[in-house]
């Protein structure tokens, strides 16, 4: 409890200072004392991480299996790292080089690469770090399922909790670093522009971390039922099955790492979307403006902290209720933390701060929102899940078509409550500064809009340790059935996993809906970033920038933008296909092997000798890295084609000079007589907005759809229709299993899918003008 | 043969004549010789359908059963159109007091609501045409079928091509005698948009029409073959199913009634499209610009007839390599006619009319790529299917993931074709009136995607015929079963029927590409409008609009239009939702009455008494009709009230104002000093937009996916993976259920969606500003 006592002290300490700075060059402190708490948070973590690993780890037999299930994480993280580092180098080689061609500065170029690799290498840490933690958790939550519920429950949260703290900490610590070594408290406005390279690797690590583990963890778990429960007839998580340590390490690796980094990027692409958007008001709130996100990060997750200790419960409770408790509690906190830091920070000469408050009202009720009717569509006591599960009795063909048709029903209220959040935000946001002079109401608006976002994710540490509470359970379960621990004990961790199954449903309703609001956000940071690069292109050659020009026009009805947005719908699906198929292929692999090993070893299933687990996690390890490059590479160079070659379209199509047709016009492409060929730009961002909103349907259907096939099947597993081994539960089981690769591999890649086109649109902007 | 001379003659006399139109006024002997070929076009058409009537229709057995079809096809099209009827008669009434509610005057109000309920009369007409002479040629193709291989096919496809014809014709005759009635040849340039109300009666019926019998068709198949092979263990067509009628049924008015109606509205909203962008170029082509796609569309109209007739076949050809050679004839048929039909109506001084005919090549190969994309994903030669095939051996899970992965592939290279087809057209338009001043390059490219548009569309009426030989020959083959006929007259209807299936499913292809080129230029005409829109209101006001000024701007990055955006996208995944759950309530229905019937009358599976096949298609038909007016009146009401809402915005989101920063500006809101609020056309703008391409993504996905599925049943049925009775077969089974809603009911339900979207924006579009 020294780190709440620690971190209260730290709470007090803001209000003054933050209150000191409104009289002048308050931005230093903010900023020192934003990295101040993201370093004790990181300390926090480390105290927390001891706490757990400090605790009792089980009888021997679990110590093997906890073993063979770190080994396997262990190995896959390192061999998938070092993957994603040879891309990493390369991409940062060619980013450099085509800074250089385009307009932009050696040193421009120069931070720009250096925040990138530092953003995907802490991306790669904040995924490590949790995952270390958590494979040691599970055995010692199996180890305190033991003794009492209440043990258990706070091992694996606390556990979970520790992923929490390091992503959000190394976001805010690793741009809050950078800002103050790029010279951010010098030059306030021009800094945020070149953090972009940190949101970008931040995506980059992320979508291949996600990607790769969710391949992983669906093709270990499709492999290991096809040949397990369908062929050989042993129960789930048997440890006869060759290829259930894989699917133990697959929950690691898809959940844990990949969920860490998604999060992870979404709070640093927040971080530096909302500092640009900062830097266009900065007239307004100064250097405070920009450091806003930072600090709102720090109360994220001192709130969070607070969140995690409260959890208790006892023997009778639903877990579920204690986890609520704590965030609750945490939203509360962080809605103080909020009105604090707007009333302090944002004040300033004809401001109404309570509308700004407003706006993050909006994103924490958003939250909410995406939260509730992520469950109405995923819970079994809601008529979805049982309208699938008594679609079931006619057979797996009325089963799919009616999860289909649930899946896709499912984005109707989520996108209804991000329409609503927009336009409340912007209004709030115009209204906020309806004084002040000299911002246009759109760049108003839109600073709500980031406010609301930064709203809806300032519960972000607490709500990611709620969905590594999933894996660590998962794992304790998977521990306790394999070791033949007595039916007492297995109840509990029974209880456990069915609270994690909530939390992980949970958390990524509330992962797309992040998404779906940042997305906002990211577009408008880009549109501000190719103003600002026209500006200097206009000014490096002598002219000089028509008053208040801004860059804000991505006019559907311009062939060149409708073609980009038609490819960037068309990449979403194409991304989810291969995604998709990769599963099914390595899936292959595992049922190829798990069969060879019966064959050659019939002492497996007769009990009498152990399979050889790790040939099975060395097959899948090696076959999901292999798989994940294609669609990765697929959605980074899509974009990068779609602005290279869109950017020498100008001359034939005329883009910018006539569809503004005369008269109306837009001073594009000859800017006080210097040309620009704002073609590129504007096609790419035809791809990033139309393919967010493809993106967000198709996460949606495939997290909900596959959350509902899911506990459709756990419904009739209750003894409804049948009840286990009916027909109706064999129908199930094929939706459940369709429904995997929706729910944990293409959908959660599809979130970082969108928050990576926007990093990658942010970065290479200068390339596309 | 006496027909294709006497067509023959016209297109000798139309050289001449039009040429003759070049110097002054060639615009009524155009209009009047495209009616003229119009109602030549339907005499072929009836005589075609007595020709068909005429042939020798079976044993009494046959005869019994063809009229069962029949009769159940009627009752269900007489049911259906009535209440169609009374939702077109409540939303005219509303039309007209919503116009005088706007600026329109009453004269303009009246003829929108006449060509409205015109437009909904002929769509309505051309749908019940065909399915008349479609279940009488069914029978006719299955007696011929004892015959001969080559009587039967020609018997199909002259049955289809009344179809064809009667709806190419119908929409060419229906446009141009409203032009010639509302005064067109005086007044072109306003005339067209008079015209809107035609597109949408035309797509309201179509949308009601293809729900209505998508979900009548699916329902039926999926509950006959629930019930029946699934439970009862009776082969497919078995005449002791009880639901086997309403299956066939299903057939005519899903496949025949359905997508009649969807092509008529293609050609009739494509027809008022481009005659709206032909005003914007009225100073440069006169009054034949507008006319050009009446002529484009009798050119089509005499190619198909002579394509139609030179069908024939042996007994031993694929017939699919016969209907093939129609095609290719047809299509250099209309491609000579395109050519002349641009030298003649489209020169003029400083035109280069070979860069016109390139745009009308790109339409044509755009309908060929379609067509063998199509046939890549759906045929079983190629990758795509085998892959289905394969993954059965897994179970249905595994070929549920495999169907939905190629489903979610297939938009990938369409998305490429059209995105390359916009471009080239645009590029060819602008080239093409390089020469002539006074026109934006905007509008020039426009027009260039329109001619593409009418390139791809110019070989409508023989793809239509080749459409609806599907159902006659699946009836057919149905018929031929049911009766008990030798196998080897069995083996010719099954090649028949073979043929259908593909034919159907290129035709798919084919509405889903002219449906989303067509999209572009409904765009274009939908900002035309609004333009002319904003001038009367300026000019009634008493003010003046700037030269030059046009509506072209839609952009994503307000908060409206994105919004608009968002649930556009939405609506198009919620209205898919709708249409397969509808199909899953009402197959239930089925399902039953069918257990009912065998429990009631148990003489029906002993084969000693018949089952009523009456009361399953009154059943069936009763719940469609409930069923379609839900997702048909989501589809209408939602741009609508986006629309309404969106336009009390402005004040709060400054969009028009603020949006365009001070300098760059739009002179909107206020023009010259007149308040113009545009939010709301804009936000209706980007619903348009953004919900086609979400529309055509899904429409391809479940189109693909659904025919990939049947098809790779089929593959297995043909011996692979251990053929029919296999546990691969009963997992493609599975595929192919999940499929056929998706593919006969949202799937074309979509393609009408888009267009219906298109039409009711543009009809509302003075309720928007």
């Amino acid at each position: 409890m020294g780190v709440v006592s620690l971190l209260g002290m730290v709470v007090q300490v803001q209000v003054p200072a933050t209150s000191a700075g409104i009289s002048g060059d308050g931005g230093t402190i903010c900023l020192w004392m934003a990295i101040a708490v993201g370093v004790l948070a990181l300390v926090a973590a480390w105290m927390l991480a001891r706490h757990v690993l400090c605790c009792e780890s089980g009888t021997p037999e679990m110590q093997s299996i906890s073993n063979a299930i770190r080994e396997g994480a262990e190995a896959f993280l390192r061999r998938q790292y070092r993957t994603i580092g040879v891309i990493a180098v390369i991409l940062a080689i060619l980013l450099f080089v085509g800074y250089h061609m385009s307009a932009r500065t050696a040193p421009f170029a120069m931070k720009t690469v250096i925040s990138f690799l530092v953003g995907a290498v802490c991306s790669g840490l904040a995924g490590y770090t949790g995952m270390y933690v958590s494979i040691r958790a599970n055995i010692r939550t199996a180890s305190a399922a033991r003794g009492s519920l209440n043990k258990a429950l706070q091992i694996a949260l606390r556990g979970g909790a520790v992923t929490g703290l390091v992503v959000v900490a190394l976001s805010l610590v690793g741009v809050g670093v950078l800002f103050l070594l790029f010279g951010g408290l010098e030059n306030p406005q021009s800094v945020p522009y070149e953090l972009v390279g940190f949101g970008f690797g931040a995506s980059l690590v992320a979508l291949f971390a996600q990607l790769g583990g969710g391949i992983y963890t669906k093709a270990a778990d499709v492999g290991a039922d096809l040949v397990g429960k369908v062929e050989a007839g042993i129960p789930e998580d048997d440890p006869r099955n060759p290829a259930v340590i894989a699917d133990l390490v697959g929950d690691n690796v898809g959940d844990c790492a990949g969920r860490g980094a998604d999060i992870f990027e979404s709070t640093a692409a927040e971080n530096v979307g909302a500092m640009i958007l900062g830097a266009a008001l900065y007239p307004v709130f100064g250097v405070k403006g920009i450091l806003f996100p930072l600090i709102i990060l720090a109360i994220n997750l001192i709130a969070s902290i607070a969140g995690v200790y409260v959890v208790k419960t006892n023997e009778t409770e639903d877990p579920m209720r204690a986890l609520n408790r704590g965030f609750y509690l945490t939203s509360v906190l962080a809605l103080i933390g909020f009105a604090v830091a707007v009333y302090t920070m944002l004040d300033g000469p004809m401001v109404k701060p309570l509308w700004l408050l407003g706006c993050g009202v909006v994103g924490l009720i958003t939250s909410f929102l995406f939260v509730w009717i992520t469950e109405y569509y995923t819970e079994s006591r809601y008529r979805p899940v049982q309208s699938i599960a008594a679609a079931s009795l006619t057979g797996p063909a009325t089963n799919i078509i009616s999860g289909l048709a649930v899946g896709m029903e499912t984005p109707a209220l989520p996108v209804i409550a991000i329409s609503a959040a927009l336009l409340l935000s912007y209004y709030f946001g115009v209204q906020g500064l309806s004084g002040v002079a000299g911002i246009t109401d759109y760049a108003k608006g839109i600073y709500g809009t980031a406010l609301a976002t930064m709203g809806m994710l300032s519960c972000a540490a607490y709500i990611l340790a709620m969905d590594t509470f999933g894996p660590i359970t998962d794992n304790a379960g998977g521990i306790i059935e394999m070791s033949n621990q007595p039916e007492s004990i297995r109840e509990r961790t029974d209880k456990l996993d069915s609270a994690g199954n909530t939390t992980k449903a949970l958390t990524k309703g509330y992962a797309i809906g992040s998404a779906s609001l940042a997305a906002f956000l990211l577009f408008s940071a880009y549109l501000e970033e190719i103003k600002v690069i026209v500006a200097d292109k206009v000014h490096l050659a002598g002219g000089y920038m028509p008053p208040g020009w801004s860059f804000t026009n991505i006019n559907l009805a311009q062939v060149p933008v409708f073609v980009g947005a038609l490819l960037g719908a068309m990449l979403t699906y194409l991304f989810s296909s291969m995604a998709i198929k990769a599963v099914g292929r390595t899936a292959q692999m595992i049922v190829k092997d798990v069969r060879d090993q019966f064959k050659e070893n019939p002492g497996i299933m007769a009990g009498t000798s152990k399979p050889d687990y790790g040939r099975c996690v060395h097959i899948v390890t090696g076959a999901a890295l292999k798989e994940m490059v294609m669609p990765g590479l697929l959605v980074v160079c899509m974009p990068v084609a779609v602005g290279l070659i869109f950017r020498h379209f100008s001359a034939s199509y005329q883009a910018t000079s006539e569809i503004y047709a005369p008269g109306t016009i837009l001073p594009v492409p000859a800017i006080a007589g210097i040309p620009v060929n704002l073609a590129g730009a504007e096609s790419v961002a035809g791809l990033l907005m139309v393919g967010t909103i493809a993106g967000i349907l198709l996460a949606m259907l495939m997290n909900n759809g596959g959350g509902a096939w899911d506990n459709a099947k756990k419904f009739i597993e209750t003894g409804q229709y049948g009840g286990k081994k009916s027909e109706a539960h064999k129908a199930s089981v094929v939706g459940d299993t369709v429904g995997d690769p929706f729910k944990d591999t293409a959908g959660p890649s599809l979130h970082v899918l969108i928050k990576l086109l926007a990093t990658i649109t942010l970065v290479l902007a200068p390339l596309f003008v």
